[in-house]
Parts: structure tokens; C-alpha cells; sequence
């Protein structure tokens, strides 16, 4: 669909990084990414409000971050089927929390009146504070990051009745921003990227962005003890995680460990890039389309 | 609603202009707006695909202008209930037309599933090209103008069977780009806003922020043969225009009238500000909030 949508389009002159990326750059530096939530899609009864409103902010400065980028200023579009002035307080206290947590200012928006399901879309804009990390980077040889236990917040959304810790993996995406940024200006990092719609189908990306292939080691993505025996798949395949996946030559695993532990961020080398053009894990096949983001469509 | 949602935000810091006029403006100068339209709501059977992907830009640009910014770049949000590739390829299209004509780029964008009415949200960003012209600085003695033919795009909405003429405006609006740019130029312009939501809405807020008021005499707004009669309301109170309302005091007339002439646009004096602090019409009320938007809530 995204293809059909840009095919009469030109290829935007005076930018950086066209659509393709986490987030588009443009001339000046400026980075960009919109992303749009969707009641009974996206959300459900496990999110109330406040978490909504933390939520929308959340999923775009992990793609900004994404990119070694600062979130700073947002937009944001409201379409609701009534006046429900507690809901949009609530999503308010939420957004203001995450706008707070973040620096970013809420400059402008659009409320609008749908007969369909709650819709919130945000666009984020925000300054690169290095060379952007994009995906297209990866070298055979390099090892294969992931920040964070991959897989909670998937947990969250398809057991009945979750643990609190995915739970709140799902409410409060927690993306590592910090670390991301000062990753960014180190130099180190080969390709990134993160993790919304979870490693078998985000790798992938990944890989044909940087024309390389990778292993991929399960047992390590994910370590957590909620994600072992029958939840193990979480890991690789679920979405709507906001980790930051990255490639850095081996060389730098120990600055990388130290830079991590130094933002209290847990950091696991899951796997090594090589030249076979797909990703792989090393024991086993991927969950496959079963296993979708929500079990939806995003 | 609006209230609701900024009351828990701090008011942003580094923001030239946040929340309240066409466009948000950042300290650097770069204008920032957000438009969504929801099928069945802000369009109907009367727009094609290709129409609606136009429109959706144009009423962007139309914020922009307003302000006295260049469209540059733009993020789309499509929230589609089903993978209807035929339409996106239209859409497609009559955004690539309206990116074409305004020199915007489309950098980024969100495609997700949603199980209502489609809806397409635009989020545009360009910089002033001079200090931006705002709703809050109109004086008691400034002319009111008003460009082109308010009135057509709502009678197009209106009439079960409406002339071409107002299909057009309903379909294509044409907001004066060129001319508004020039005019932000001139420094003339106390307060300028476009009339999105038709001059019985709009005013009141340009009067509100500017702490004036204005009496306008209703026979010289929207001055067309289609106008007259029974359809005389469309021009003070039918919304979707996308035309220029500003202000500018009275020795600069004959100097707006030359502008104006450059660029092939109509501009009519409509009307006069004083200090009453309310936008009168000279000889009858309103039509009032029966003659609203669409008929519907935006």
C-alpha cells in the first residue's frame, strides 16, 4: 500500500532521509515520523486514557530516537465519535506526563468527529544531535543489539490476564531514549532501528536497508523470565516493544556495555550480521505470520 | 474540547506561537499545521479519491499561507478500513498533483487499519518568509478583506445537484498561495487567519485575539452571481473555503488592490473593525448555528 502511495510522488528534493526510515530527515537536520493509534486496533480496555495519551507520545520518540534524534515539538490529531470530556482529560494528563518526560511541546492539533472507533495520530519533529543512525548501515560482521527484555508488551496484549510487568510494558512504552541519543553521537553504530513491530518482521528490514543477512540467537532476545517455554516467541516476533535494535562493529561490545550501563539500559548482543542476505535464527524457524502484531492489521 | 485536551500542558517554551492560530510557529520560524478529514464527515460521494488527496494538502496549505509561511514538507496519516489500492492509487495522485503545484514534499507517513470511515490526517511544515501574520493584530479603522468567492464550496456541499462552479471550490480549493506570501511580505497585514470555517466563525476568534470589533456589510462577501437570494448565507457562514480574511489599515487600500491584481486574485473589502468587540453584520443577524459547517460537527 505504502509503494501504491508513493508511486506518483517525486522523490522529495532537499531531504535527507525519505520515507523508508524510522523517521524522515530533512535538510536541516530536522527529523520526522507520524504515527497513528486506533481504538480496538491498536488499544484496548488494558490502556485507559492516561496511558493513550503517554502511549501516542511514546511510539514516535522511540522512532525519533531511532535515529539519534531529540524530540522537541508535536502535532496532534483527535478523532472521536463523541464529546467525551473525561476521556480527553485523561489522554491529556497522559500526553502532558510524556511531554514532560521527554521535553517535547505539544504545538498544534486538529480535533475532528468520526462515527468510526478513537483515533489519535501524532507527528513529532526534533533536532539529530549527530549524523542519524538509519538502516541501512550494517556490515557483515557486525553484532546484532537489542535493548530491553523484546517480547513484555506482546505478552501484555495476548494473555487474557497478563503479569503487571507486561502490562506495563504495554501502557507505558519505555523506549531508551538517552541511550539512544548518546549512542547516536559515538559513531559506533553500524544500522538501527526500533523494534515496534517486533524482530521477524523488523530484521528483515534491517537487512535489505543494508544489504547483509543475520543469525539471530532466540535464547537471547527477550531474556526474561515471563518469556521462556511456550512464550518464548514473544521475543522475536511481537510487536509494539519501542526497543532500540542496533548494529555496531564487534570491537565496541565492551564500549557499548559501558555506555549502556552507564544510562542503566540492558543491553544484549543477539546475534551477528553476515553476508547470506536473510536473517535467521540460529535453532529454528520464525513464528511466522501466526504470530502478527495484535493479531491485526497495523 | 480543545481546552480540555491543552489544560494539563505546559504552554511551550521555545514556540513563537503555539496553539490558537492557523499555524504554530517555532522560534527558528518554521510554521507547523495539522488537518485531518473523515469520510462521510468533511467529504462525500461528491469527492473522488483523487479529489480528496488534493484537498487534503490544499487545506494545509491554505493554514500556511495564512501565517504568511511557504508550504515544504508534509506526513500523511491513512487510517483505511480495508487495502482498497485502486482508491489509494487516486489519492495518490491528487496529493502528487497538490505536492507538485506547492512545492511540498511528502517525507513521511502512518498507513493503519481502522474498522471506520477512512480518514486522512496532513501534518505540513514551511518557514515564514516574513514576520508572521497572526489573528491578534487588527485595529480599531483597518479594512477587512476578504479573497475570492466565499460561499461556492459550500453551496457545492449544500445543493443536492449544485452547479459546476461550486463543485470546483468544494473539490479543488485554490487557496491564494502567492499572494498571501507577498502580502506577509509587505508588512501591511494587522491580523490575517483563512476561512476555513466561514467568516461567522472565523471572525469572532480574528476579533476575539485582536481584541476588536467589526461590522461587515454581508452584499460585498462572496459577490457572485450563485450567491444571491436564498444562497446569500453561504458567503458569511458556509465553511470549507480556504479563501484569506486580513486586516490592513485604510491608506494601504489602493496598495492591496495593485498586490492583489499581480496575482490574478480577488480581494473585496468586506468590512470595517472598531472597537465594539463583536463581528457584526450592517443590516441583519447571522444566519446562525443552523447554517454550520457542513451541516455536521468539525
Amino acid at each position: 500500500m505504502i509503494a501504491t502511495l508513493l508511486a506518483p510522488l517525486r522523490a522529495p528534493a532537499n531531504v535527507a532521509v525519505g520515507p523508508g526510515d524510522d523517521a524522515a530527515i530533512l535538510a536541516d537536520g530536522t527529523a520526522l515520523t507520524v504515527d497513528a493509534l486506533v481504538e480496538g486496533v491498536h488499544w484496548d480496555a488494558r490502556l485507559n486514557a492516561e496511558d493513550v495519551g503517554f502511549k501516542t507520545l511514546a511510539v514516535s520518540v522511540s522512532d525519533l530516537a531511532s535515529v539519534g534524534a531529540k524530540p522537541a515539538w508535536a502535532l496532534l490529531t483527535l478523532a472521536l465519535p463523541d464529546e467525551d470530556l473525561g476521556w480527553v482529560s485523561d489522554f491529556a494528563r497522559g500526553l502532558a506526563a510524556a511531554c514532560e518526560r521527554w521535553g517535547v511541546a505539544l504545538v498544534g492539533g486538529d480535533t475532528v468527529f468520526t462515527p468510526g472507533p478513537k483515533l489519535v495520530s501524532l507527528t513529532l519533529g526534533g533536532p539529530c544531535v549527530a549524523s542519524p543512525m538509519l538502516r541501512s548501515a550494517a556490515k557483515p560482521g557486525h553484532i546484532v543489539w537489542a535493548t530491553g527484555s523484546p517480547g513484555l508488551a506482546s505478552l501484555g496484549w495476548r494473555l487474557s490476564d497478563p503479569p503487571q510487568e507486561a502490562l506495563d510494558a504495554l501502557r507505558r512504552p519505555d523506549p531508551p531514549v538517552e541511550f539512544a541519543l548518546a549512542l547516536a553521537r559515538t559513531g559506533w553504530v553500524g544500522a538501527a532501528m526500533d523494534l515496534s513491530d517486533g524482530l521477524e518482521r523488523d530484521l528483515p528490514r534491517l537487512c535489505a536497508a543494508s544489504g547483509v543477512g543475520c543469525v539471530i540467537d532466540p535464547d537471547r532476545v527477550g531474556r526474561h523470565r515471563l518469556l521462556v517455554d511456550e512464550h518464548w516467541a514473544n521475543a522475536v516476533s511481537g510487536g509494539d516493544e519501542y526497543q532500540l535494535l542496533f548494529t555496531t562493529p564487534p570491537e565496541r561490545a565492551q564500549d557499548v556495555r559501558e555506555l549502556a550501563d552507564s544510562f542503566d539500559v540492558w543491553v544484549t548482543p543477539i546475534g551477528t550480521c553476515d553476508d547470506s542476505g536473510a536473517a535467521r535464527l540460529t535453532d529454528r524457524a520464525w513464528p511466522g505470520a501466526s504470530f502478527r502484531h495484535f493479531g491485526g492489521r497495523s
